[in-house]
């Protein structure tokens, strides 16, 4: 008789929930659940106005998501919940709340619902960054050992300058709040009703090391003496590794979702790295990159590197016995949309419009006719700054090599090209670093639907490339873990690397390179090498001082 | 009793006439007429094919422009045929033709009608560009003296690669020819009946040097060694002054175009360089660019000095007793058409078009909301090459410090800057050298339509800048030539500097730099400088390398 795994999968706006058949694979019904409060960047429900580059999320939503979904894919997929065996589910990364000693969310008590401070911060509330810029300039200072395990720099989205922001400015909510938790965390927490941390957050996301810990007191300290005891008093030692059970559902939950008492409920995960099983990857040295808006890279690796200008290596952090490596793009899709935004001529448009056709796809029909070479156009892939290997959000786009000639598919193609770059720019100094990189997957909305772009990776990067198969790559991911808490003896698997080689999947499409491309691309790859260390490593910091310059006026 | 004078403006596609009153400046009346040939760059009259990159023209053309425009002004003023003192005329320069003895083109002649080189080849003929190169490594080989009097290299366009090609590929034409001669003497000899070359083509486009002549007889055999005697041959060393009298006009002539017989004729000018007197510039220092698809940089200076990568020194070239100096930048108008036709989104235009707006007029109003430096961008002009200082015509455009935010009317308002620290560059290598540049006058459409754009030279030259006066500046400086060559005695003036500084005309309308801006555009006038070295100047070559790149797919 067969089981079934359900996962949920977390993101900016909305929730899905998917339910997958545990011997198959097949991926049964899926349902989706937008949030009601969705960002709040201006105001809290209240009306309460909010400051400058805040984002806030409000936690009931992430259980309406469960209510709504969960019953609706049993219903749809006619699934009896005694064959539902366990549950995963992964998360927006660094979106953090303040509870009490029970789980219950400061926010949700009456004193505290008109507190900003009190709500969940989402992963992109950057209203911390002077605080993250402290926290790096007293890490360096002091020389700190884990700071290279993150490639020299802490992102203000990350949980300690969030949390250091509460006790600066709110310290009656940083006093109030038992812990402080990830929104991924939390979730479980509801589930099982336990607390249960998971180690891929913890180790990328708040500086946690599976042999080391955390930074020390002495550290904490030196940001301010009250953070001393940060992680004893508001956050956790105990940390699960991925692929761990956190428990079982709650009686409670049970009857609220439809299923069963002590349904197993997986560790949860970030939803980028949940990506890593979902494509069917096991095993060290192959890259998994996410391309969306951004593109985030995942590797696994048998030994700890630290390798300069990633994102973060963290032990178990993926999938269990791997060192998880991540890197990182800040503007992938992002920059095409941009060109299509603001550069693209009006003449084309009215051309794809009478021809029916989709902007993308008539600018890629263009595009796709040029030789690599042939526009004479290199770029560097900065105008969101630079997330591996530089790691500097300073820096900014450019553009060589125009004539009056130049069309704007050319423009668009060269950003194309100066994205795989970036990438193979990644690759290689994850090799430069000792860590191999012999395959190379990709998944998200553009690895799916633009074979030209696919093509130019692979013939930039000379890697075959294969596209990870599923539409909901995140909650198939999830739904792996939650195979994995339920065990074999339940129905599921007992370890993910067998759950992730049956139930993850690749499609039949796969991208070759060709040798000619390889060639020309190795010269233009040469040119971006030169342009990018001139411009990224210090000869010539115009960029800096453009931005300096444009601050002043 | 008021005397008048016509000039005679001879562009690409048409010539343009205009009768000026002597004392006054008044423009009375003008006439254009279209060349019926146009530019050839297909095929002959009979149809005969043309090859790449090859431009001629047909000189009855020009004849009919007097035939048509001269009248045309006379019976439009209701100007007296006797009051009419002198006539001047100003040409596109290196456009050049083969003729008989007696001035008679070789393609009048039945026997050369269907033969490409008998007729006039364009300015903007530019097949013989193997032979120039051929000629520039020679001239260098050689470390010829007059190379640096033309920023070290010679252009395709210039009159010796025009004649050799003519040797080269058709000698039977060449030796038919009993001279070479530019167009804008052709057609003085036609009105005056005698031959008349001017100083202005013969030093800035023949290589001819007031002092030492032309380059040696030595230099022109290593060319080939069928001209070692083609100055003799084919051309000549008898070169006249700017404002010296031609000649008078001839009975028949006269007859045709309702003027009297001996009108005097002014010795001929390019059409660039008569704009200095119509912008009443008649001193050292002061600067006139004339601002188009290019702009051409006209300087009068009161010693010879080899200024690096300037397009010519002329001694008597733009006006008597001077020595004038020429620069210029390839791509100026020609960088913002590029900019509207591939690169503003549809959005832009749609609601341009619903405000009822020009679209330049459009943008411009968007871009100058932008102070200097907020965009945080900084361009290098060179989409069509650079002609001065680096004279590099493999040197193409660089875009810098584009964010997700960038909006196209900054990238437009970059383009423009660009430009200006072009000219910038220009001005401060003049300067170097030890040649004033005091005064910055800008004459041709975008210096009267544009006042953002004036605004932003002013800022970025940190000069006051004069607008050119005429709209017809072209045949209201010809016009100032034929008033000298009529001398006082007879209505007109003795001298040119009288002369120009009675007629010729700026607006009230000035440009002041604003000292804020000043201080900002120098910090971004230093960052364009380390690009425009490192890309310019061979530390990077990666333009080079990658238009090479090009060629080869």
């Amino acid at each position: 008789m067969a089981k079934f795994s359900i996962g949920v999968d977390y993101g900016t706006l909305s929730g899905r929930a998917l339910i997958v058949n545990n011997e198959t694979g097949e991926e049964l019904a899926s349902s989706v659940y937008e949030y009601p409060h969705s960002v709040m960047s201006e105001c809290l429900p209240s009306g309460k106005k909010l400051g400058y580059d805040w984002a806030l999320q409000h936690p009931q939503d992430y259980l309406d998501v469960l209510y709504n979904t969960i019953p609706a894919v049993l219903k749809e997929s006619g699934v009896n919940k005694d064959d539902v065996v366990g549950i995963g589910l992964d998360f927006t990364a660094c979106t953090i709340l303040p509870a009490k000693k029970d789980g219950t969310p400061l926010c949700f008590l009456p004193e505290y619902e008109n507190e900003p401070h009190a709500y969940v911060k989402l992963w992109k509330h950057h209203a911390a960054q002077h605080l993250a810029n402290k926290l790096n300039a007293i890490a360096e200072a002091r020389n700190e050992p884990w700071l290279k395990n993150y490639g020299g720099k802490i992102s203000s989205e990350w949980a300690i300058p969030k949390i250091w922001q509460v006790l600066d400015e709110a310290p009656e909510i940083y006093d109030a709040a038992d812990t402080f938790i990830e929104a991924a965390d939390w979730v479980v927490w509801q589930l099982c009703g336990k607390e249960n941390r998971n180690s891929c957050c913890a180790g990328y996301k708040e500086m946690w090391n599976k042999r080391t810990g955390y930074p020390s007191k002495d550290f904490f300290k030196a940001l301010d003496p009250r953070l001393e005891n940060v992680i004893e008093e508001k956050l956790s030692n105990d940390i699960s590794p991925m692929g761990s059970k956190a428990g079982g559902l709650t009686a409670d939950m049970a009857e609220k979702l439809g299923l069963n008492e002590g349904t197993a409920i997986a560790t949860a995960i970030i939803d980028a790295h949940v990506f890593v099983p979902a494509a069917g990857i096991a095993e060290a040295g192959k890259m998994l990159a996410i391309m969306g808006t951004s593109t985030c890279h995942m590797l696994l690796g048998n030994e700890e590197k630290q390798v300069k200008g990633m994102c973060g290596v963290v032990e178990d952090g993926i999938l269990p016995g791997f060192f998880g490596y991540e890197a990182g793009q800040s503007c992938v899709g992002d920059h095409f949309q941009w060109f299509i935004d603001n550069c693209l001529p009006a003449s084309y448009y009215e051309d794809a419009k009478s021809k029916g056709m989709n902007i993308h796809k008539y600018l890629r029909e263009k595009a796709e006719k040029y030789k690599p070479g042939e526009s004479g156009l290199v770029a560097l892939d900065w105008w969101n700054g630079n997330r591996s290997c530089l790691v500097d959000v300073d820096l900014t786009g450019m553009i060589l090599g125009m004539t009056l000639l130049t069309k704007p598919e050319e423009i668009y193609r060269a950003l194309i090209e100066a994205t795989a770059y970036g990438t193979r720019m990644i690759i290689e100094t994850f090799r430069e670093y000792g860590v191999e990189v012999n395959e190379f997957y990709a998944a998200g909305g553009i690895a799916k639907k633009d074979p030209m772009t696919m093509q130019i990776y692979s013939d930039i990067l000379n890697l075959p490339i294969k596209i990870a198969g599923s539409d909901q790559g995140g909650a198939l991911g999830s739904a792996i873990f939650g195979s994995v808490a339920a065990g074999k003896a339940n129905g599921g698997y007992d370890d993910v690397f067998t759950a992730a080689s049956k139930l993850g999947k690749v499609l039949d499409t796969k991208y070759t390179p060709n040798p000619d491309a390889v060639k020309v691309y190795d010269k233009l790859y040469a040119e971006y090498k030169i342009l990018h260390d001139y411009f990224g490593r210090g000869a010539n910091d115009v960029m800096k001082r453009l931005k300096e310059i444009k601050k002043s006026v």
